[in-house]
């Protein structure tokens, strides 16, 4: 890039302008000056593309040239493209036909970096064009650049933390104020927290994308989405909630990814946290990012992970840099050649401790025959809570198992079933203790 | 840069072969086939300089040139100088001989940079020169990169933080384990969390040194380390940080860079913040940084803020960057010509709550004469703790007020101290809520 470049004004595209969109230009106006001492040039919006024109917004769009067609913004008299779209197929062309065009893009896209990442970032790669994506993960919280560059000289272990906030906002809903799950997701789609299909969110498939694209930079490996093993919140109870509570935990929606010798896991679920961790108190829609390196040891990182400028945050970051006239970084922190497949460590294989909750019958030789067959199986007990109703019904069993694989987990639940006294409605939940 | 530089290796020199020193050889050496793909060359350090060349120390320095002045390293065949020998005077010189050599500097040395930090952000401008310092505040955790990268697009409110990790672990045992302060001190020196001589620490001289790094990039104004406030923490007594508690407190060690309208505020401090903060539970040695931003709101990173490997993983990150070859960032994220003087609010002038202390003789009308003090100066009281010792002595009031100017603050405890039933050794703490 010239010199010349570099003083005269970025002049951006932008493509969809919801929430995010409109969160962008107004940051780019209220900071404008700001903005201009920190690149030495200033941000302008010349054109936007949005699917209804005559739609009321919160931002101001005088001098813009307005477009219908998002993929004529990758042809347009721009230096940077931001995709705010969303989806996969019209987005991805408008990325691949940015860069091949010479633009920068900025997206905050997971479900195109998660899926099709591979594609996107190596044409990124080969065009020389910058491609930030600090959006696409944890909104306003700058974890893709603290992975790729600030812990660039670690080894990851774990990548973890709190990533979706809708999930977050409803188990904390459900601990703070002893809600079941249905009663706190209405709750969440009242205020907007949560969409009118909140499946993305509470099934995990968001935080699947998220962890797909940070297992991507930690561990120098090509997202691997499809092998993210997602569980979604409604297994857990209210009972859940408070049985964890009692026994000093709390339940966050987790998403982990660990790296060792066996090979990388990939997994979304509710877990059990210790009551005492850092990320035990990322309450309400806050996301969280516990990443342990082997040089740095634990770094935590909090945040606003979604929300209109929590989000223009990161995309205007993205822009400061690319108007900087910065090399670009590539976008895994590593060329693509030098990305390794990792085997993905079936879940039969996973390590964890176990949060079990069990109906019995009452009768005598209840623990008697639970301990017994975890025993064979080289499982200890670590805790235990015993909860008998006043009606002399079914009594609520809460067991914490030691570290164990996941399917010797699994063979003593299946046969704990077996036994007479047991009711049908077991629950199996993770524990994580952040021990690396 | 040329291609060819590109992919050769880069050659270190590093003066300085201390805990830090020894700790990024180390990792280097560990992580040489990660960092590698990382960059696309080899980082190899070929010149040291070391004080004493018979010492053992935990890395291997095969094939390393050993040199005595650490000046030579600014001539020396080398691509990049790490500076970790602490210190003003020969560390500028060679900080300042390295950049004009056309070398890039990668420093740990907070001092430099908040004392002298002008002359040498200037070298770095004008050469053209890289000069990374992530090391230099918070270890291992990459706050300067989140403050100048990420988050370059919000005007910050707010960098506050526990960011003296001495004296967090101090305050924590006093906490934990009901200690004196003198106690705690003697206690992490016998651990080596403290110096022989912990003044630097204790008395917030090096968590001063990298506020006023943080509030230069934060606020867009040349460092003012001489500007910064400092109260040490031998001001909190044992039973403070148990009234604390009793009010729903904890006293952490804060450093505080307020900006706003009237000016900026740079102080540092023991402070009362609340028990359900997420900083309350930033123990031991840890360090913390909150940042509020206008368009992220509050990002809070906590990791270890010292220590040999994660001050390694900060200098290696650097190092990275600059292997990469891409255009080094402006020291403090701006030109210098851009940076502007900001008028300092004078301690007067700070809002603030306040926790005060108070003995007093065991006679009616106490509570009454003390409300119409603070009544008279607009002070509320939002929580009051009285403790009556069992023979009858003096009785000791714990206040909590609501937020006043400290120069009121300070009359109201003025007139208290006049009253006929007080005892002189009253104490003020500030109390910080983080409500912006």
């Amino acid at each position: 890039m010239s010199l010349d470049s570099k003083s005269a004004p970025l002049r951006i595209g932008i493509a969809g302008l919801g929430t995010v969109g409109q969160g962008v230009l107004r940051v780019l106006a209220r900071n404008a000056e700001w903005i201009e001492r920190r690149c030495g040039r200033r941000l302008v919006v010349t054109h936007a593309c949005v699917r209804d024109r005559s739609k009321k917004r919160d931002c101001d769009l005088a001098g813009v040239v307005l477009l219908d067609d998002p993929l004529q913004l990758a042809q347009a008299d721009v230096d940077v493209v931001i995709e705010l779209i969303g989806g996969l197929d019209t987005a991805q062309a408008l990325v691949l036909e940015a860069l091949q065009a010479g633009k920068a893009v900025v997206s905050a896209n997971k479900a195109l970096l998660a899926e099709r990442g591979q594609t996107v970032f190596a044409a990124a790669e080969a065009t020389g064009c910058a491609l930030g994506f600090e959006a696409a993960v944890g909104g306003g919280i700058p974890v893709i650049q603290a992975l790729r560059e600030g812990l660039a000289s670690n080894r990851i272990n774990t990548v973890a933390g709190i990533i979706n906030g809708t999930s977050n906002y409803i188990l904390t809903e459900m601990d703070h104020k002893g809600m079941a799950f249905d009663e706190a997701l209405a709750d969440a789609q009242r205020l907007g927290y949560a969409e009118a299909d909140p499946s993305f969110d509470v099934d995990g498939i968001d935080a699947a994308h998220k962890l797909a694209i940070l297992a991507a930079i930690a561990f120098g490996m090509p997202p691997a989405f499809t092998s993210v093993h997602t569980e979604g919140l409604d297994t857990v109870q209210a009972q859940d909630v408070r049985l964890a509570q009692e026994l000093g935990y709390r339940i966050k929606p987790l998403a982990i990814a660990k790296c060792s010798e066996a090979g990388v896991e990939l997994r979304v679920h509710p877990t059990l946290i210790p009551a005492s961790h850092l990320l035990a108190s990322v309450d309400g829609s806050l996301n969280a990012f516990r990443i342990h390196g082997d040089a740095a040891g634990q770094t935590v990182l909090i945040g606003a992970g979604a929300g209109a400028e929590p989000t223009a945050s990161a995309v205007i970051g993205d822009l400061i840099e690319i108007a900087r006239a910065r090399t670009p970084s590539l976008p895994l922190g590593q060329a693509a050649a030098q990305l390794r497949p990792r085997r993905i460590v079936p879940l039969g294989e996973v390590e964890s401790a176990y949060y079990l909750r069990l109906r019995v019958k009452d009768t005598p030789g209840v623990l008697r025959a639970i301990t017994s067959i975890v025993a064979d199986l080289d499982i200890s007990i670590e805790a235990i809570l015993q909860k008998e109703p006043r009606d002399h019904a079914d009594a609520t069993l809460a067991i914490i198992t030691s570290i164990t694989t996941e399917s010797h987990c699994d063979q003593a639940l299946a046969r704990m079933m077996e036994l007479s006294f047991m009711q049908p409605d077991a629950t199996r939940l993770r524990v994580e203790y952040f021990n690396d």
